[in-house]
């Protein structure tokens, strides 16, 4: 597909067709947001979750939706259909729009939506044999809970475990452990999962509040306290979820403290529950 | 001007012809960089710090420069002189580039440059009153010493100081302070004038230095320890730097801490040497 549909606005146009505007506010300040919502089989999954959270950090940036969060989700079904995706992953951001440049801004500001669709089977190797993490200090702002384009920190921390060919970077604030690079963290001791709590240190991962309904569904105890980097490296189990991951065991760490893992039953577990309702999702669609 | 140029790579266009991508890096994670320099007279001040500066910064998030420093500095000068600039600004900014999206970046990215000049006065009223301040929380990165794009916190404390009618936000980190939204912050006490070292957790202005060589010509005695917000409140004056301010007394804080200040006689001391320096710049350009 050398030329794909996109989403422009409200509309959906051939990609060649979109200019984004040299002092769009999202391309000089990063002032913008964005969800990530994979497709299953042409139908893509916490459709309603994602867009709840792009409601979400829209609010928290003052950004006021330029139409409604429904027309969004309908230009979001054209996006995959023109693109005929079976499997992969839908990508929309919204930013404050174009202004002459200034770090003030208004709050009626008009907000522009762009988007792409793309296909990418799941990642079946990483998900099957785990990957490598490293280690790294968390350096991102205080407002991680809001799925931002200030991806800076992000990015850094991706970079440094790719030197290392690790697959992922995992962070810690002055010694807790927050989250991955693009995954939320979680590692089990003595058959508990913990992961860090939903505060502003972190995003709440869709993937992440799935795990966690099914390890209430499954009887799996849960302790969302933050956990030291000690603890990580003691750690009988350690594994990442996202969008575009599901979840995938890590089966070593590097960097700030070094550890192999085994990939465990705890683990497996959710894999194959977390399968279960994506499968049963799609029935239900 | 209803269509100026502007600076696209390495070409001087009309702004409308300008198109960035979609997936221009800077516009998917803010992975950019940037610069204002201040145009007095038709001459930009103190171009060389703030490309020195601008390599740094490049330096500092592994990106590359797609053509030397100094023909980046000659099409700033073109810029200047294609929209026949008298005062004013001219803004450059460096981008990853465009690339599918993805967070892993490549160290050999085409990196893209691109630029304005816009016609400003400068802010003589703010220089000769002094501004009102609000002091809120810094919630920004741990590498604020890079001139990036990632400013999505300084937006935001921007908007806090406006919506109490203040011209700046300052900030502190759990209570020591560091610097406005868009300026470097200084107080005076018994004479001694303090501000926070150039460390991770500033941007170190041009301004800024230029402001601690006057005070070592001048005799005058700076003490580059953080200060409190405590010490913040109990200053003879206050004030702030920036490229586009030069140096504005501070006349009240709100928000976590509340006083008013007078303009003290080490401000405008300070003010009318910074103003000599100027003057004399352009006279040896």
């Amino acid at each position: 597909m050398e030329n794909p549909f996109v989403l422009f606005g409200n509309q959906i146009i051939e990609r060649d067709h979109v200019s984004i505007d040299m002092e769009d506010r999202g391309y000089n300040f990063g002032d913008g947001i964005y969800e990530v919502v994979y497709i299953y089989g042409g139908e893509p999954f916490s459709l309603n979750e994602h867009f709840r959270r792009f409601e979400e950090s829209a609010q928290k940036l003052d950004m006021k939706l330029p139409y409604s969060i429904e027309q969004i989700k309908e230009k979001t079904a054209e996006l995959i259909k023109a693109n005929n995706i079976h499997n992969g992953i839908v990508y929309i951001q919204m930013t404050r729009g174009a202004s002459p440049r200034a770090h003030l801004f208004e709050r009626e500001s008009a907000c522009l939506i762009t988007g792409f669709a793309r296909k990418m089977d799941p990642p079946a190797e990483a998900q099957e044999k785990g990957i490598k993490t490293y280690l790294t200090p968390d350096i991102r702002w205080l407002r991680c809970d809001i799925k931002s384009l200030n991806l800076l920190g992000n990015t850094m921390a991706k970079r440094i475990a790719a030197d290392h060919s690790c697959g992922e970077a995992l962070q810690h604030r002055e010694g807790l452990c927050t989250e991955g690079s693009s995954s939320n963290l979680y590692i089990v001791k003595h058959n508990e999962v913990r992961t860090h709590p939903a505060t502003n240190l972190i995003l709440n991962g869709i993937t992440r509040q799935h795990i966690l309904e099914i390890a209430g569904e499954e009887g799996i105890a849960v302790n969302e306290e933050p956990f030291t980097t000690e603890e990580l490296q003691a750690a009988d189990e350690v594994f990442i979820s996202s969008t575009t991951m599901e979840i995938a065991p890590v089966i070593s760490v590097e960097g700030d403290v070094q550890a192999t893992y085994p990939i465990g039953p705890v683990t497996r577990r959710l894999q194959e529950k977390l399968k279960d309702r994506i499968k049963q999702h799609r029935v239900h669609q």
